[in-house]
Order: structure tokens, then C-alpha cells, then sequence
């Protein structure tokens, strides 16, 4: 099971992307709103319990001194993938992008993209395909349909601009 | 009481300068480590008990994703002095002023320049003052003392030049 | 009593917040447009008579290349709280972040994130929590509203979602 | 198995730590030089048969225009985690961070701090032990060692101040 | 003949200038969409046979982790001009720029500016141009071309003013 | 007379440059050390005072939150260069840089580039010339003689190469 | 007299508030396109010939890579103020500022704020009122102006607070 | 014939590798010192004649406010390729970059990356081998060196770590 946090709910709009791409393929997840700063206890728990409570990986999102993908890191040892929200308070995404990357040794976060949920959701996917030849297979049908995608864009363009 | 905290004894090096300034203004001071990624229980309930023992401010200092300044301010009402240190993981010091600065509404960090833990001295003295008499004498003479500290660079520089 | 001030009256929609918080927590304050660069005679004399006026703690707003916050903290020894303001003529806010951060030692601001002027306000009221119990007290109810309000938020989007 | 690649052997210096981790945890891994701009078919071919080849998460560092991480996760479905690493033609760090964080939708990279490859070799332990219990044992006994320092050294430096 | 390539075709919009510049001096040009990431495999070939197919230069666009330029110049000899994109998911365009510019040692991309696919085309004119006078003279009505439309705004603005 | 201040004598290595112009000139010039944060109240007095007392134009170099130059150019008509310092306490020299230049409408500063006090001086030398025939026509050989030193560059590295 | 050039009429926009100022002033200013990489022949001429015809100081605007105000200073001795525009091509007006700024020894050009072509009018004011009272009497009262704007914005700000 | 110019004899270091290249594939060079802005006659000069003098290609390399790649690109039609030099004045070559990078439309200049004059060699190298199928030969043998460089440095570690 896939945990998808983050700290207010105008982060959703940015989220939603990992929730679709566990939906896509078939992970479970659960959706929850854990704000380090606002709810530092809470977060604790949360991240002390998510081992036992059956969560493989948690997916945190979070702007400006974005603390929450690392404060979530520092209590459990599953992977944390942290998503950077360009959040409204936020200096152009600089402020979500090092406050998440740039972890001390010994406790890491898998940074994604700014605003990359769905890449945040993929990732989790394949991290979980390691174990599960299931999943490993949909993600190669993931890769394949990219490619075609791309083959339809490239007939598309050239007879447009023909 | 002042409580001067930073994640790891490497910091000191840069946080003695606010040990030194309480020293000199003969304000009460706690020195501890505590990490925000690698204990944070400890610091949680460092945070959770500070006002209890008798702390009036924090000064906590950190670098990188440097995220202690902001999770004690979580967990405490007392107000937080965060010094971010351009610590050797550090990408010029923007990952330390950013994740220590761009705090979200309702838990603010009072942040001092880069490095400036002489600064976080000063800040946690001029807040103690509001209701110490005494203090506030001292920081007068103190800013005296800088004035006079100009008076002789200007007139030193001077005969130098001439 | 908090001085409020800023270098134009087109800072005020930014600067409101802190005034809102003043008065949510009972604190009087006084708002002033001060500028450094067009009014440095008033803006030196606001800030050496501050404290013989009654003021406790100045909040400062300002942008570009913003000096009010580090000027009247030159001439005064009450903790000055400098907001940045992202104002037109400002590079995304970088210079109003560093021009009021990066003091020099011996004369700290206490900076808060871009455009936070709520958290300055609350800054502020915890510098005179320090010495006012019943401030500790609406402060500690802050930080419990400020959990209920993610229960809530917690709860509606988990309803949301399924 | 994890495998710990790396532009040129100029890099080793900086991804020897990830090459501890694998030992200390007692995971398989092996390490090769693959440069996406020198060699990238020999770069692709690693990427395409590296899942078959018993490989379960991949390492790759790279400095400057960092095209390595981004490139191997192309082609293959395994986890990637990309170290930016600060070689002597980066600016900084920052274009090693930007180009191999900023990956377009699709195709994640687990990126970790500039330099950080004990924090990647960890990552790649935390992905691992999603299926081993064995190895999530031994990052509980990590963590708890984490503890213990800040402890030794929180005594040290307290006695070492009075 | 110039070959013309883009990651999507969400980039068409700023290729299109480098399309009309080949259109505008009657030079034979291809257009496709190639992605780095999405399409590995057909990247390399498009680069390791392009100079049988009678490529002469290649233009390529992208935006974010921008590796196409790069990884196309790594299987082709012939010039690669990177043009960075400000595509949705860049950090206003830094990680565009820095991921196609800084290139290692043995592997150039002729960068031109932020979205400034018409520069790109000029450039690819200007090399063709080294073995073709008849290119040769149409840049240097192109230039005379700028220097009139100075002229022109130059007296439409001294009229306006007056 | 050409009045050249610093906020502190450790700024003079980097101020000497502009001392040299004006001796090499013959321009007079005063040097003195003034603080603006330090030294409000006489800073004020310098830049209200500095036009009676004789000076034509100030150079103002200051570090970091550098408000010296602006805040000078806020009591004076003068007008003021400054010279942005790359002190110790900088952010590689973006504060400095930043905080001198993003001066606000009406007060405006002559920004010369990071410890450019050399330019600063021939700026001062450029504007005093305006109306002084003499230094003019000093400023014209300084001109030729720039150019005279590049020949000389280009002969010797001429025969150095071949 | 002020010459006032930009390097296309887009830029008149921006620039007009230099004009206005001339205006306000009673200034002799002429306006005009010359654009560095388009004309370079016209830009080099204008600089040369620019103190025989009467100027007294040079102001250019330009935006981008930003060459126009320093290739002027380089081929004249009059002092050239620069105003760094932030252009459509601009990165968020970076790349303007710096290729104004960061001139190197010997060829200083007095650098104003982003798009701060209204104080580059001034600072041209303040250059020729170093020889011209008059002018030195109208900069006195346009500041005193600035103080009076000040006091009713702080009149009308307190009454409507209140 | 490529020609090879920078600023200053202090840049010869950094632009040693273009000459090398040069050297290495038999390439005709010539070197020579041409400053923007103490020789801006010279410089035109030397662009306007580029062409007639036999020159193909022109590498120019400078730093800070860099305008000499795109002053020579003013007045020719032939590609110019630009190397940001990181000298002594600048901003950790940020300047150097963006003064050179951000061409208007019109006026390309080939970018490659900070102090990679060894890139702007084999990118004039490649522009020359568009009609010179001597040169692609050594082009592609080149191509074939770094492979097999890869392949030692690959093996040699792989042995050190065994």
C-alpha cells in the first residue's frame, strides 16, 4: 500500500497525479492530509506507524520549507518519494526543491520533479515491482504505450506541417 | 534561559559565536545537539517541554534541507531563532536560508543571515530585553560600543592613508 | 505595542495580515509609512524614539533593495521583524529576501518568509508572550486550532476522495 | 543486485559512499563506467538488459549537463536514483541537480542531495527491504545508531562547553 | 538538409520560428518528434543515421531535464544546436538551459538562447553557409535586412516622440 | 572632491581601486569609514552634509544587506556610486549585489559591478569630466592607452604561440 | 544634453520614464534606436561621435544579453547609465542585469535597477547638477517632494485604518 | 581557417584547449587578443573582415559582462561559438553564461559550456566536416576514442575494486 500525504489540501490539485497512477495500475493507496508544522505529532505517528500499518512507501508532497517528505524520512525506514509543490507561498519552487533534496547523509528522500506527483506515483510503482513480476509487466505496457504516443504525435505533426 | 540548539557538533564551530554573546550579556543559555532527521523524538520532546523548563527563546541552527529550526517552531510557542549554516553538504548556503526562511503561515522562524549566530545572540537578547530593564541597558551600550568601534576603523584608516 | 510599518501604501494589502493578527490576539500596534530612501529623516527618528513611545517589538515591510528593516534596527534595540515584500520592481522577491536578511553582525533582523506578514504578526506576539502569560495562553490555542483546522481538512478530503 | 554507475572514474571519489552502503548492509552490487555522451550505446544496452541481468535498483551519478540517471531510466523499468554529483565543469551543482531532478512525466529519476551517494546507496537498502525483512532490520539498527551518535556527541560537546 | 526535432509536440509552438528560417532561405528541413526519454531507441538511431540520410546540422528543442540535444549529439558528428525550451515543467527555464548548455568535455551543443528556435535556424544557415556562397549572400541581405528595420523604427519613433 | 566611504576597513583592500583612480587622476578625494548600520546617525549626517562640505560625488562600497550606498544616495542629491563587496559575509556576492542596484524609484544608485571599485573611481573621473575639459581629455588617453595594452597583449601572445 | 537609446522601439515602454524625467527636469534629451547586434556600425558611430555632438551623458536601455550600454561606454568618455530591461526574451531580467553590471575594469557603466529607466533619468539629473545649480535646486525640491508624497499616504493610511 | 580570439591574454589558459583541438584534427587557426569594450574598432574590424580574411568559423571567449561573441556576431555572417570564461571578476560565470547565451533574435551565437573551449574546438571542427569528409573521418574516430577510453577507465576500476 502506497501512503499519499501532504500538507494542506490546495496540495491536491498537484497530488492527484500519484493517486491516478496508483488507481492505473492497481496499487492501493490512502490519501491523507499530515502537515509537519501544523500537525507535528500527528506526523510523527504517522510516519512511526506506517511500517506496521502495511505501507510499502509514502509519497509526501510539500511547499515552500517543504519539512514534510524528511521529517517523514527521519521516522521510518521505508522510502520516502518527496514531491515539490509549487505552493502559493513558495519562491518560484526553489524554496519545495532544496528543502526536500537536499537531506543530511544517513536519511534520504527521493526527490521528484516540482510538481512531478505522477512521476512520485510511478516511481512508488516500481519500487514496488521490485517484489511483484505483476506489476513489473504493466510498467514495460506503461513504457511501450509512451513510445506509441509518441509515434502518433510524430505522424500527426509531420502532416500537419505537410 | 536561552536554548542553543544545532544538529550536529560540526555546528559549533559556527553556532559559539551566540554562546558567546549570551556569555557576555550574562543571559542564562542551554547548549544541546538535536537533529531533526536522525532523532526526532528527542527533538520533538525537546521542542514539546521547552517552555516548561524554563526556556524563553530557541536558537537552533542547521544546514542543507535544514529542517530543525522550522519542526521546533512546530511544537513550541516560544519564539524560534533559526541560523542557517553553510554546512559542507550545503549548495552555497540556499538550501540552508530557504528551508529555514520560507516557513508557512502560522509557525514562523525568526531567520538570521547565513551563518550569523552572533546575530541569533542578539535577536534572542533584544526579545528578553522587551520585559529586562537591565538587558536593554546593556544592548544601549552595546550598540555604543559600535558606534565607537567605527569612530577608531574611520580615524585609524585615515592617518593610515595620509 | 507593535509598530507597524512599511515604505508605501501599496505594501499594505501584504502588510494587512499582520495587523489582522494583532488584533486577533488583543496586542495594540500602530501602522506608520515609513520609507528608508524617501523619508530617512522620519524613518531615523521613528526608530530612535520607538522605544520611549512604547513600543516593544517593529514589523517592517519592504521590497527591492529593502533597507527599512535593517535601518531602523540600526537605531533602535527592539527585535525588528522584517517581512520581504514581492513588490513590482522586485527580482521574484530575491532582493527583498537578501537585502533584509543578510545583515551585518551586531544588527540582527528577525526575517520571515516572502510576503509572510502573518507570521510576523505572530512572531511578534510570541516576543511579547515571553513575559504575558495570557498571550502563551491564546498562542497555545492558536496551535490547537491550527491542528483541528487539518482534522478537518483531513477528513473532508478523505470523504472527497472515496 | 544494485548496480552503481557512473559517467567517468573521476566520479568514484564521490560514489564510494553509496559502494560502503551495498557492503555495510551486505547487498550485491557492481560497478561499471557508462557515459551517456561517450558511450551511449553501451549506456542504453546496460539500461534494456539490466532488469534480466538480476539488477533490482540502479545508482547512477553525473555531474554538469547530467544526461546518465535520466537516460538509463529510459529504458528501463527498475528504480533509478541519480546522484548529482559537483565534478569540476558544474556550475555549483546546479545544473548537475536541475537536468537530472526535473524529469518530464513518465519517466522518474529517485534523485538524492548534491554529492549524496551514501544517501542513494541507503535509498536502494529502503527499496530493497520493501521485500526483506531482513534488511529492514538492519535499517532500524542503522536508525537506532543514527540515535546513539547524536547522543555521544550531544554528551561530548555538553561537557566539553562547561 | 537541417533536421528538426522536438521531445512533444507541445514544443512545436517555439520550433516554429526555426522551420520558417529554413522555409525563408530555401534550406530543406525535416521535422520530428523524437523524445529523449520516452523513445530512447529511436533517438539513437534518428542521431546514428543521420548523416547517411543527408542530415547536415540538427536543431533540437527541449524543455526541463533537457536531454535530447545532448544525447543526439552523442551518436552523431555532425553540429548539434540545443534550443532550451520554457516548457510547462521548467523552473523558469534554468534547468532548460543548464541541461543542453553544459555539455562534458568531447561532446558540444551549440546553445542558443531561451526559446530562440529563429537564432538556431540562423545558426544552422550560417554553417551550412561555410561551403555555400549562394546561403553566404542571402545572411548578408538578412543582416542588411536588420540594420533597415532599425533605420525604420528608429525614424517611426523619433516622429512619435516629437 | 570625490568622497569614498566603506562600512568597514576591512572593505579597504577591495576600496583601494578606487582611491588609485582618483590619484592617477588628480581628482581629490576623502576617504572615510561610515556604517550604516552601525553608524546610522552619522551616516545621515555625511550624505545631508556632503554637498556643503564640497564633495561632487560619493562612491559608497558596502557587503552583504549593503545599505550604505542607498541610503547615503536617500540624503544627498549627490550622485552616489556604489561598489556591491563581496565581504565574508555574502552570499557570493548576490546580497551585495542586489541590495545596492534594486534601488527604488526617485533615489536612484550608479551600480558598478562586484568589487569593481576601479570603476567606481573612473565613473566618478567620467562624471566630474562632464564639465572639466582637463579630465577629459586625461579620460581619452586612459582610453588609448587600454587600447595600446591589448596590442601589446596580442603581440606577445602572438609570438608565444608560434 | 542626455542621449537616451534602446535597442528597439519594444522598449520604449520602459524607457519613457526617462524621458518624462528630462522633461520634468528641463533637460535637452534626444532619443533614439540603436541596437548593439543589429547596427553595430550606427552603435559604435553614436558612441563615438556622441561628445562632439553634445551630449553630456549617455542613457541605454536593453534587455537579453544585454550589450548596448557597456559596447557604448566602450567607445566613449562620457559616463553611461544602463538600464537593465526586462525584455520578452529576458530570464526574469537575470541575464539583463548581469551582462549590464558585471562590466569589467576600466569601462564602467552606472547600472540602475530592473526597468528602472525613471531613476536613470534621475541619476543623469544628478550627473549634470554637479555643474549646474539649478538643476541641483530642482533635485532638492523634487526630494522634498518625495517626503511630502510620504506624509499623505501615512495620513490617509492611518484614517483609513482607523 | 578558424579564428581564435578572447579578451585579455589572462583567458589564453582557458581557451588553450580550442587551439589544441585545432592542432589535433590539422585544423588552420589563428590566434589573437580582441577586447569588446578597450577595443571595440579593432573588434569590429575584425568581425567585418573575418570572412574576406579566409576565416570559416570564429571561437571568442570571454567573461563577466561578456560581450565579445556577440559583438563579433553583429557584424558577420559567419557562426561564431561562444565560451563563457569564469574569470576573476565574475559571478561564478553566471554572467558570462547569460551575457553570451541570451543573443536577440537575429544575431545567433553558438553557446557551449563555462570554460569548455575544448567543446567550442570540436564544435568548430564539426562545422567544418558539413563539407570536409576528411574531417568527419576524424570525427568519428574521436568519437571511437572516447569509447574506448570509457572501455579502460571501466576496466581499471572495475579491477581497483575487485
Amino acid at each position: 500500500m502506497v501512503g499519499i500525504i501532504m500538507g494542506s489540501s490546495s496540495d491536491l490539485s498537484v497530488m492527484q497525479d500519484a493517486i491516478e497512477i496508483c488507481k492505473e495500475f492497481g496499487v492501493a493507496y490512502e490519501v491523507d492530509i499530515v502537515s509537519a508544522h501544523r500537525t507535528p505529532v500527528k506526523m510523527l505517528q504517522y510516519a512511526q506507524t506506517a511500517k506496521e500499518k502495511g505501507f510499502k512507501v509514502i509519497i509526501a508532497g510539500a511547499g515552500g520549507a517543504a519539512h514534510l517528505p524528511g521529517m517523514v524520512a527521519s521516522a521510518t525506514i521505508l522510502p520516502v518519494i518527496g514531491v515539490p509543490v509549487k505552493s502559493s507561498n513558495s519562491i518560484d519552487g526553489w524554496d519545495s526543491v532544496l528543502s526536500i533534496l537536499q537531506m543530511p547523509n544517513g536519511v534520504p528522500v527521493a526527490t521528484v520533479a516540482l510538481n512531478a506527483s505522477k512521476n512520485a506515483g510511478i516511481l512508488a510503482v516500481q519500487m514496488l515491482a521490485i517484489s511483484d513480476e505483476g506489476l513489473s509487466q504493466k510498467l514495460l505496457a506503461y513504457k511501450q504505450d509512451l513510445i506509441e504516443k509518441v509515434a502518433e504525435m510524430s505522424q500527426k505533426t509531420k502532416s500537419n506541417l505537410s
